[in-house]
């Protein structure tokens, strides 16, 4: 397999480590285009069924997934063509406005599906949602959700015109009680940017929320902040 | 000044960068030895004005800097004589059990200052909570805690036999709710290690709790698990 190290506009990506790459493998093998193993993964039989099973090929290649895997001890990487998903409506969704940190936007995506939420919007500019780097903080969990992006929230608003929308916004007067269980399934979670948070356009769209906190902090980390409402939406 | 990198025998600590520098200022004045400030900071008078009430030295120092800050941008650093706290009785506390990650550490710690929890314990060995990455982490939230360390978990409940243990584990049959909120104000959450969660043992001290969540992801991130429990139990 003749693949080089990641960059954005590659039409492949892979997962890093096994774990993200059996999600790969059990949620997504159609995409799956070759898997390759590292000459000491005790976990490579299983692999070689999976592979099997789907007509994907296996290679043992110790020295490009040292290339690939960029330090880390990485023993199997899968590849994957790109694939594009539109969101379910009527469903659950979560929106990250410009995310900067592809670690954030996994571990987001890794706290959704871990609630039930499987599809996501992203407003670009933003991290790149195939990153590897996205793929492996996701734990694979990229891999059970729809993402979507958007050049514009309100493109996205356009597109998904029944849902419900819930901004959250340090400046808002809305507090996020624990109560806010009561709403219909097409709730629409919106997160801004780690440095900048929403700007106060979003006061406009749906209703803005805060997540009540003492002025001691500068405010929750975004991971954080998702985690919560995620969890009390999903109630 | 003479200060070498950190290390956790070290007598001394420091904060990187000029948030957590003026969160250690602000709160723990008289723990500061120094100041060292970048000569392209922007705000070394705001800086200095603390620092003459306090009687801090402040120097520009900017290969000290350099060396200490480990290739990131930093333009100011607190140098600090590390201190013991013992944790308020009858008030929220949180524990960590082994915790393996600094910074994950760090962000518990902001976490919980943005809820009111500001008593933390350690159960060692675990990640050093005066550690300069940790301090980072907490964007300074560590100096508006009482954190305390104990080699057994079984220590804290001696020290501490009027708090009320909730154990959060992911084979808990008690999940978390919404309601959790009808308590005194004497809680204990424990949260165990990233890799490895709390042992079978904790089952039996207080309660144990789950969040609930899909068998689609391995489990939440720990940093995720203790802002949702937090965040419920401060309500």
């Amino acid at each position: 397999m003749d693949i080089k190290p990641y960059k954005k506009d590659c039409d492949y990506s892979y997962t890093l480590g096994a774990f993200p790459t059996f999600e790969l493998l059990n949620t997504r093998p159609e995409t799956v285009s070759g898997v390759l193993v590292h000459s000491s993964f005790t976990d490579s039989e299983k692999v070689r069924e999976i592979c099997k099973n789907n007509n994907i090929p296996v290679e043992v290649n110790d020295k490009l997934i040292n290339k690939l895997s960029d330090k880390e001890n990485v023993f199997c990487i899968g590849i994957l063509n790109k694939f594009q998903d539109t969101l379910r409506k009527n469903a659950p969704h979560v929106v990250l406005v410009n995310p900067g940190n592809m670690g954030n936007m996994g571990t987001i995506m890794r706290t959704a599906v871990g609630f039930g939420i499987k599809n996501m919007a992203v407003i670009t500019p933003g991290a790149d949602s195939f990153n590897p780097k996205t793929l492996r903080a996701s734990m694979g969990a990229r891999f059970r959700m729809n993402v979507e992006e958007f050049n514009d929230f309100k493109d996205y608003m356009n597109k998904y015109p029944e849902q419900d929308i819930y901004c959250f916004m340090l400046n808002s007067k809305r507090q996020l009680t624990l109560n806010e269980c009561n709403h219909k399934s097409n709730y629409t979670l919106v997160f801004g940017n780690e440095a900048t948070g929403l700007s106060d356009d979003f006061m406009e769209y749906g209703q803005s929320i805060l997540i009540p906190q003492t002025p001691e902090v500068d405010s929750l980390n975004i991971t954080i902040a998702a985690g919560i409402g995620m969890f009390v939406f999903s109630r």
